[in-house]
């Protein structure tokens, strides 16, 4: 392990529309803390909205109850890697091991921590959005988010660890694994969501997106039907016309948007469950409707104890998540292949990894101009 | 038992603000029926409604598919009596047995019937909006709507049990039993639910209404904290406040408004849920707050497998339901001391219950012109 005089390559979120591929000091692992080296890193939808119009959860006046930290920060919270060293006190962890980071903040104390549902803590947040995270070479981390993989599982699928554990979750608010569901919106987490219900064989698993590319994918990674929303005016009674009229048992909302709700509403059977799993601003409701037909709005966010079913499921199951990976891309390539690509419309691109330490195999390290090199505590 | 060709006094729904006090003929059970000699029947704000400018549920283009009629028909759905006449094929139900009338229909064949959960059968109704209820010496039933009482539980208490059993079932929606609850909304599902809270021991019992006596009325009934929110401005906060600042596991809406929706938005915990009894129209929501609360909206409607709880809490448990009736009257005090009572400004009046013999027993029949006789069918 390189000393903390070392440098790495980081991506630091400095502004909206600036984040800058930096060469930084490696972090050095406090008491309580583990380095890992960073194998991939995800990029999520919301390092998305930071990047185009952020700050939305970056602090930049008061730092994070959780992390301490405040803008610039390293981004990324959905990553793994290998343990390259310890800080004190770091206990049940060895150099070496390989983990799957579950990048939550969480105080402990609170009556929602005491109850188990660090998700939502008073001071919930993640690394890589509130404190410093994975989009970089190495990152310190509490040691408590550190899952260890056994061999079985490897960081390919790790990778992928955070996304599906909130579909995991979402599934999980779900309540009774429903037998008919229908996923509208076909993100990462939408797909994976589709990839986890098959797993958990649903006999219906509806499959909803504006994107060709997007319902292509999910039918490989398990669903039974697809609408394509652009093109069926009212694809909440197309589901209805699906299961026999009756609706089905649960609708996913992942897309974030009041017409994806009614579309959900529409979709779902009396007594039935909509899981928000995406954040739209505000909706109107027919509240009439929905007592009569005695249905739930049920919203998902984040996840808790999800990491050990995954990692099951994948050691024991033969879970592969992977199919939602469109591309691999190293740091240098970030804003270009990554967030740009992202932004270039739906559909074409789903999951993109980052692998940090691409440029050191493949090429050359990008060359580091004094205004890139900076030093993040 | 009189024969078929007897007549009864009964209240006639003809139209909004036409509800007669009309002599008819005494029905004559089907095969599958039973006639009850109706002890109680309360008035419930859907009768109200009705009166005031229904037609709301009552139907009168269509035959209702449960009950087969049209109006007029007799109103009434919270009833209990004594078996008078058993029609064909009715087993394990004897003439002068005392029953609680569960007045709804059911298709017994649609998918949420075949799984249990009749309170959203496709062709729901209740006898008394959808056909003939118990504001009527006697009304015949499907035999199934009859649950029998054991000699433990009065008809008073009986007479109670329908919108017992919305509360019942409301708590039940709640999921785990709640330790900390609010009501908002002290009607008697209102009032109920603090009184069946009370019975569950919920440790923290937060009632709210605009009015003293009502909020009078739930201190009585186990309610541990009273708001007045037309005293408190920001009801929410202040039950937020009572709760240490995290909010209540969960909040029942039991006024059917947008306000009171907010009201138990902003009461409830992170993770918490609110159910909602109520039937506002419409309401605007803020989902990106719902997400990451993690909230649940829960629709509760009717009622399910409810009244044998009752009739065992009433049996064994000592529940006395009483409470939150105000006043009981004559069918010919109905429109004047009934209705006309409870839309004189909420608060003073709570259940009032008919008791339809009340005319044979402390006065002499009413005079009935030629115009107030018909025959119902
Ligand atoms: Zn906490
Ligand atoms: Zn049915």
């Amino acid at each position: 392990m390189r000393a903390g005089t070392q440098r790495m390559q980081a991506a630091v979120w400095h502004g909206a529309r600036d984040v800058r591929i930096a060469e930084v000091g490696v972090p050095t692992p406090r008491p309580g803390e583990v380095l890992v080296e960073v194998a991939y890193c995800g990029i999520c939808g919301s390092d998305l909205h930071e990047y185009a119009d952020g700050p939305h959860a970056i602090p930049v006046a008061e730092p994070h109850p959780g992390s301490g930290a405040t803008a610039p920060l390293v981004l990324g919270h959905e990553f793994c890697g290998t343990v390259a060293a310890l800080g004190a006190a770091v206990t049940g962890l060895a150099i070496g091991d390989r983990v799957a980071v579950e990048p939550n903040y969480r105080c402990g104390t609170c009556p929602r921590c005491r109850a188990g549902e660090y998700n939502i803590c008073r001071h919930f947040g993640f690394a890589g959005l509130m404190g410093n995270g994975g989009m970089a070479e190495y990152a310190a981390i509490p040691a408590y988010m550190a899952h260890r993989l056994p061999e079985a599982v490897s960081l390919e699928q790790a990778a992928l660890f955070e996304p599906a554990s909130v579909a995991l979750h979402a599934l999980r608010r779900a309540g009774a694994p429903p037998e008919t569901m229908a996923v509208v919106g076909l993100g990462p987490v939408g797909l994976l969501t589709v990839r986890l219900a098959a797993e958990r064989k649903a006999r219906r698993i509806i499959a909803v997106d504006v994107s060709p590319v997007r319902l292509e994918r999910a039918a490989g990674l398990g669903a039974t039907d697809l609408i394509d929303a652009g093109r069926e005016e009212a694809a909440g009674e197309r589901i209805r016309e699906l299961t026999g009229g009756e609706g089905v048992d649960v609708a996913f909302e992942a897309v974030g948007s009041e017409i994806s709700l009614g579309t959900c509403l529409a979709a779902t059977r009396r007594g039935g469950r909509v899981v928000l799993v995406g954040l739209a601003p505000k909706a109107s409701l027919d509240t009439f409707a929905l007592v009569n037909n005695e249905q739930s709005i049920v919203a998902s966010v984040g996840y808790r104890d999800t990491y050990p079913e995954l990692i099951r499921l994948v050691a024991e199951q033969g879970l592969d998540l992977t199919p939602v990976v469109t591309s691999t891309i190293g740091l240098d390539a970030l804003i270009t292949h990554g967030f740009e690509a992202l932004m270039d419309g739906p559909g074409n691109q789903v999951k993109i990894l980052v692998d940090p330490a691409a440029h050191r195999r493949e090429a050359p390290l990008l060359p580091s101009p004094a205004d890139r090199t900076e030093i993040l505590t």
